[in-house]
C-alpha cells in the first residue's frame, strides 16, 4: 500500500475559531501531531515569548508561518510603513522556527481593473522585502491562489506563474503547493516537477463536489474531488520531504465540531487517503 | 476615442427569468439589438418552427446556440442515446442559424476524483459528434470555463487546454472566449493569439470585486474587475469580427429588474466599456 510518507502537520486555520495557538500546541502534542502552522493574528494573541516557549516545551514543529504578503497594494506600495510590516513577519516566522512563510500576495484594489499593474507591485514588493529573508534565513513560499480569488486575495493564481516569479527573483524563494488552489490546473503534473527543489509547503484539503462559496467552505481529504495522493506522488518525485500540512477553512462545518474530533479526523484521513 | 467596433448580441441568459424567447426576439428587436444568443431550453419551450420564424421576422441573428455538452459522463459515454442527443442540439443550433454552438463539456461525477479520465472523454465524445456538426456546417466552439466549476460543471478550465484540444480535434472547432472565465489568466494575451482564426465567440460581463458564490453573481460591465477592453482589443487584433454577446447570470441582482432597462443598460454600457 502506498502509505503517506510525508510527516503530517495541522494548520491552524483547520481549528481557527476552536482554539487559542496554546491550545492548538497542547492539543496537536496530546493527539500526537508533530508540527503546526501558525498565523500572525494568533501569535500576537499569545505572544512570541510565549509562543516560543510553548513550541519548545511541546518539541513542535512549525511547518509554515501564514500567511505574510499582500505586496500588491497599490496605496502603501514602496513605503517604509509596508517594508517594515513584512519584515517584522519575517523575523516572527524566523523566530518560531518555522520553514518558510507564505506569501498570499494580494491583488487589485477595490475600484481598479489593472490586474497586471498589481502583478508588477508584487513581483517588486518581494524583491524588496527578499534580502531582509536572506538574512534571516527564511524562504518565502508564494502561493498560487485559486482563480476565483484574483480579484479580492491574491493576483498570483497559477503554479507556472509563481514559479515565473521565482524564476525572476531567485534565491530565498519558492512555493507553496496547495492542493485546494491548483488540483484542477491542466499543467499541474509539469509545474511540479518544474518546481523541483522550490517547493516549501505542500498543503492538503478537499474540494467538495458542489461548492457554493469562494470563500471558508473546504472539504476533509476524502470528502470531495481531487487525487490527493496523485498530487502527493507528484510532488515527493522532485524530491519534497517537508510536512503535509492539513488547512481546513470550513464555516459551515468543520469549525463548528469538537478540534479533537477535527483534528483526529485530520489523522485518520492523512493517513488513509493522503 | 476607442469605440466597440464588434455588434451586440444579447445572450438569453441575461435575461433568462423574465423573458421567454419570443419576449428576447420581441425585446431585443424594439430595443435595437440586432442579435441575441439562444438556450436551448428557452427553444424547446417556443418551438423551433416558431423561433425561426420570428428570428427571420426580426432579422435576427444569432450569436451562439448556447449550450450544448456534457460530454463527459461516465455512465453514458459512447452510448447512442448521448450521441442522438448532441447530434439534435447541432441540428437544432443550425435550423436557428446560430453561428456556432458553445459546448460547456462536463466533468467529473459526484464520487469520481478522476478529472484526467473526464478530460479524456470529453475528447473521445467530441470526435465522435465532429462528422455531425461538419456536416451540418455548425462550428462547435469549446468553452474554457472557470476553474471554480472544475469540480461540478467543466473540466476545460483554461484557453490553453480549449486550445490544445482544438489542435486534436481539427477543422470545425474553435473557442469562446467569455472574459468572466478567463480575465485572471497570466497566459491570456498570449493564448488570444495563438487563437486566431478559431475564436468562435466573445462574450462579455464583469466580475464582481467581491465575488461570493461560484454561480450566478455576474456583473453588469464596469462593475467590476476586468479590463474588458484590453481583452476585446486582444480579440480584434487575431481578426475575431464576430459578435460581442454579453451573457449575465446575476440571481441577486439584473435577474430581478426589468427586462427593459436590463437590455438598455447592456447596450450602453457595451458603448463606454467594451
Amino acid at each position: 500500500m502506498d502509505r503517506p510518507s510525508l510527516p503530517l502537520s495541522i494548520n491552524q486555520a483547520t481549528v481557527r475559531p476552536q482554539w487559542t495557538l496554546r491550545q492548538a500546541i497542547e492539543g496537536c502534542a496530546r493527539l500526537g501531531v508533530e508540527a503546526i502552522s501558525v498565523w500572525p493574528d494568533k501569535l500576537a494573541e499569545c505572544g512570541l515569548s510565549e509562543a516560543r516557549k510553548m513550541l519548545d516545551d511541546h518539541g513542535m514543529g512549525v511547518a509554515t508561518y501564514c500567511v505574510g504578503g499582500k505586496f500588491a497594494s497599490a496605496e502603501l506600495h514602496g513605503t517604509k510603513v509596508e517594508l517594515d510590516r513584512l519584515r517584522r513577519l519575517v523575523d516572527e516566522a524566523a523566530a518560531i522556527g518555522a520553514d518558510c512563510m507564505i506569501c498570499v500576495v494580494g491583488t487589485v484594489a477595490p475600484g481598479s481593473i489593472d490586474l497586471r499593474g498589481a502583478r508588477e507591485r508584487v513581483l517588486d514588493g518581494m524583491s524588496r522585502l527578499l534580502p531582509h529573508a536572506r538574512s534571516a534565513g527564511l524562504p518565502l513560499a508564494i502561493e498560487p491562489i485559486h482563480p476565483m480569488r484574483a480579484a479580492d486575495l491574491c493576483c498570483i493564481n497559477t503554479l507556472a506563474q509563481a514559479l515565473d516569479m521565482c524564476d525572476q527573483l531567485g534565491a530565498g524563494t519558492g512555493v507553496a503547493v496547495d492542493v485546494y488552489h491548483v488540483w484542477w490546473d491542466p499543467d499541474l503534473e509539469d509545474q511540479i516537477a518544474r518546481a523541483a527543489g522550490r517547493i516549501l509547503s505542500f498543503q492538503v484539503c478537499d474540494w467538495l463536489h458542489e461548492t457554493r462559496s469562494t470563500s471558508n467552505e473546504r472539504g476533509m481529504m476524502g470528502d470531495g474531488v481531487i487525487d490527493i495522493r496523485q498530487i502527493r506522488r507528484w510532488i515527493e518525485a522532485t524530491g519534497y520531504r517537508g510536512y503535509c500540512d492539513v488547512e481546513i477553512m470550513s464555516a459551515n462545518d468543520w469549525w463548528h465540531k469538537d478540534p479533537d474530533e477535527v483534528v483526529r479526523t485530520c489523522i485518520g484521513r492523512y493517513e488513509t487517503i493522503c
